[in-house]
C-alpha cells in the first residue's frame, strides 16, 4: 500500500463527463490498495472567464478580491469530483484551502505555499476516504483566500504530496509524458521513462510546458517523486503504479533505475527570448553592474550574457537576452540609464531562438558541446551566442532556423532511433 | 448617519455591467453618510448551472459537497462587487461566510443561521469600508460550507442586519415594492408604502413572491425594518432613505407612520394548492389525528381543514388542502393508513386556487369577511372552503375563476382607486 497524490488539469476536468473519467481513474487507483488524495484544477476556460470578470469589474484589480473570485473555479470542480466519486461508490470529501488549511504568504494572486496542516486529511485518508483538494489556492496570513498564480495547481499537488508524505505525485495531463523534444517538431521524438529534477527544470525553463517550473523546484527540494502521465486513457490502461508516464526523480534514484544511459536527455527550443546588443560600452570595472542593476531592479530576467571585444580600445560590445515580453521595458530602462552606462547604441532582435541540449550525462563526458557546434556548422546555422550550465548547453540562433536546428541535434545525439530513451 | 444593509438579487447581479449599476447605488448610499454592508446573490442562472452540474455528477448528491459547489456563485459576485466598488473609488472588501463567520447548523443545503460574529465587519464598516457579503451561505458546526437553500440570500441579509444592529435592511429586487395584488392580474394594483410583518407573511405565504417567507419571519422576530425596492433605477432616482419602496415594519411603527388606513392591505392568489376530500370518516375523538399525523411526519404542509357533517350518522367528510407538489405523496400515505383512519374514498382536485384578503385593519372591524362572500356570490363564484386567521380570510375556489375573483375583491375593498394605499 502506498500513499498517492493525483493531480488533474483543467482539460481533464472540463465538464461532468470528463470528471467522470477522472473519477474512474481515481477509483481504480484506490482499488489498487492505496490511500489517495486528488488535487484538481478548474474546468478549462473557467479561470479565464473569472479573470475576465475581474478585468471588466476593475482593470487595476485588488489581488485579494481577484483571489476570492478566481478561487471559485477549483472549489466547484473539487465538490463535483467528490460527488462523482461518491456516485461510483467511493468515500470522498473535499477539503478547501482554508479548511486543511494550506497556509500561504500574503502575496495575493501569486502567493507561495508555507505550512500545510495535514493531520485531519491524513486521518481521513487512513479511514479510506478519498481527499479532494482544490489546487491553486490556500489561505493567507491575513485569513483571506490566496491563489498561487496561473498553473499553480501543479505546485499545490507537490506541496500536498510533501505534507502528507506521499510515495508519489502523479500529474495527469493531456500528454502522456515528457519527450526528448517537442513531437510537433520532431516526429521521432520519444517519451522519456525518467528524467532528473535538474533536467526537468532545464527542459521546463526553456520551453517544455508540461509542468510548472515552481512545482519541479519544490519537488526537488522536498524529494517528491513526480510522474507525468495522460488522463485520456481507457479503463483497461496500465495503472499509474506501472509507471506508464515519465518519472521525475533525483539523480540517485535515476541511477538506481538502471536504464540505458544517454548523454543527452532532451532538446528544447524557446522562441520567447529577444537579443539586445549595447555597442561601445566602456571596458572598465563596474560597467556590467551599471547595465544589469536597473534591469534586475525591474525584475527583468536576463539570460545569456556575452561580452565581445570592441572595435575601439577600452570599449566592448555587450550582448544579452531578455524575455521578448520585457524587450520594450528593457530598451526604455537602458535609454534612461544611458549616461551612467555610457554605451553608443542599442541594437535589438526579437527574431531569435534559444536551442538547448540538456542531460545529466554531460557532467561526465567531454565533447558534448563540440558535437552541437559541429552539427550546426555543417548545416550552416550561425550561432549568435552560447551559454552553458553543468547539465545544459544553449545557443542563440535565427528564429527561422529553430525547427531545423532541433531536428539536426535530435539526430546528432542519437535520440531518434527506436530504443527507449532514458 | 445610519447603518444600512443592502441586498441585491441574482437579476441585479447578472454580469459586470449590472454589477456596476449596483455599485453605483451602493456608492450613493454610502455617500449619503451611512455605514453600508451589501449582501449579494449569485448571477442569475449561475446557481442553476451549478445545481445542474451537481445533478449530473450525482443525482443523489451529498448536500455537504453540493454546498461546496453552489456556494461558489455568491463567492464570485461578492468579489466582483468589491472590485467594482473599488473601481468607483470606494473602500470595499468581501467577507465570505466562513470568514465572519456566519455560523449555521449542519443541515447542509437547507441550513439555518445561528450566531453571526460581526465584530470584525462592524469595525471595518466604522472605518469607512463597505462590507460585501455573499448571501445564502455560512459555515456549519462541522466546519464546512453550508447553504441556506434557494432564496436564502434574503434571510442572510436580515440576519446580518440583526447581527450588526442595522437601522434598515433594503432588499433590492426587480420590482419596486409590494403591491395590493399581482399587477399582472389587476392593472390598477397599487404599490403599498408600508405593510406589517404579519401582513407580509400572509401575503408571501399565499403567493406574493417578493420576499422569502423565512426572511420575513426572522425580520419580525429580530425587529429588523425591511424595505423592498427596485435596483433598476437611474442615478438621479430618490435615495433609499426617502423610502421609495415598500417598508415592512411592526404594527407599532406602522401606526406611527400615520398613513391613511385601509381595512384590507392586499389580495393574494395561490394556485399551488390541491384539495383532498376523505369521505365517511368515523366521527369520533382522535380521527383527525389519524389523518394528519402521517402527513405531518412526512413534512407535508396541510393548510385549510374543514370537517363536514356526513350523510350517515357517526360519520363525517374531511376536506383539506396540501401543496400540489405533495398531492401524489399525500394520496399514497392516506391509502397506506386507510385502515387506521377508516375512510371510504379519497377525492382529489388540483384545479383549485386559494384567494386571500389580508390586512391588520380587519382586527378591529367586523363584516370584512361578509363583504368578500357577498362580492363573490354576486358574480356566481362558488366557495369550496374557508379559513381565517386574525388578519386573513382565505377561500378556496375553482382555479379558472382566480383572476376574476381577485379583480372583484380588489374593487370591492376599494383598492383600485387613485389614492395611495397603506
Amino acid at each position: 500500500m502506498a500513499r498517492i497524490v493525483m493531480k488533474f488539469g483543467g482539460t481533464s476536468m472540463a465538464g461532468t463527463e470528463r470528471i467522470r473519467r477522472v473519477a474512474n481513474i481515481v477509483r481504480r487507483q484506490q482499488a489498487a490498495g492505496h490511500e489517495v488524495a486528488v488535487v484538481v484544477s478548474a474546468m478549462a476556460g473557467e479561470t479565464d472567464r473569472l479573470v475576465n470578470f475581474c478585468r471588466e469589474a476593475n482593470p487595476l484589480y485588488d489581488p485579494a478580491e481577484y483571489d476570492v473570485v478566481v478561487a471559485a473555479g477549483e472549489q466547484i470542480t473539487s465538490g463535483l469530483l467528490a460527488l462523482t466519486l461518491q456516485a461510483l461508490g467511493c468515500k470522498a470529501r473535499s477539503w478547501l484551502g482554508w479548511q486543511l488549511p494550506i497556509h500561504t504568504d500574503n502575496a495575493h494572486a501569486k502567493a507561495r505555499i508555507g505550512e500545510i496542516e495535514a493531520d485531519a486529511v491524513i486521518a481521513s485518508m487512513e479511514a479510506g476516504e478519498i481527499a479532494v483538494i482544490p489546487g491553486f489556492q490556500g489561505i493567507g496570513e491575513d485569513g483571506r483566500v490566496a491563489t498561487l498564480g496561473r498553473g499553480g495547481s501543479d505546485t499545490s499537488a507537490v506541496a500536498i504530496a510533501a505534507a502528507i508524505g506521499a510515495d508519489r505525485c502523479d500529474i495527469y495531463t493531456d500528454v502522456d509524458g515528457v519527450y526528448t523534444t517537442d513531437p510537433r517538431i520532431v516526429a521521432k521524438a520519444r517519451k522519456l521513462k525518467a528524467v532528473t529534477f535538474e533536467e526537468m527544470l532545464e527542459l521546463a525553463s526553456v520551453g517544455s510546458k508540461v509542468l510548472q517550473t515552481r512545482s519541479v523546484s519544490l519537488a526537488m527540494k522536498e524529494g517528491v517523486r513526480v510522474q507525468v502521465l495522460s488522463s485520456f486513457v481507457d479503463d483497461d490502461a496500465p495503472l499509474a503504479d506501472d509507471l506508464p508516464g515519465t518519472l521525475i526523480v533525483s539523480d540517485e534514484e535515476l541511477e538506481g533505475l538502471d536504464m540505458e544511459s544517454q548523454l543527452i536527455t532532451g532538446i528544447a527550443a524557446d522562441k520567447n527570448e529577444a537579443k539586445v546588443i549595447l555597442t561601445r560600452v566602456p571596458d572598465k570595472p563596474g560597467a556590467v553592474a551599471q547595465i544589469f542593476g536597473p534591469l534586475a531592479a525591474a525584475s527583468i530576467n536576463v539570460d545569456m550574457i556575452i561580452q565581445n571585444v570592441g572595435r575601439e580600445k577600452g570599449e566592448t560590445d555587450v550582448t544579452f537576452t531578455v524575455p521578448s515580453a520585457d524587450l520594450v521595458r528593457t530598451q526604455a530602462l537602458l535609454e534612461e540609464h544611458k549616461d551612467e552606462i555610457g554605451f553608443n547604441r542599442i541594437i535589438t532582435d526579437a527574431k531569435v531562438a534559444k536551442i538547448s541540449i540538456v542531460g545529466v550525462g554531460m557532467r561526465s563526458h567531454a565533447g558534448i558541446a563540440a558535437t552541437m557546434f559541429k552539427a550546426m556548422a555543417d548545416r550552416g546555422i550561425n550561432i549568435q551566442a552560447i551559454s552553458t550550465s553543468e547539465i545544459k548547453v544553449s545557443v542563440l540562433i535565427d528564429e527561422d532556423e529553430t525547427e531545423l536546428a532541433v531536428r539536426i541535434l535530435h539526430t546528432a545525439y542519437g535520440l531518434d532511433d527506436d530504443r527507449d530513451a532514458a
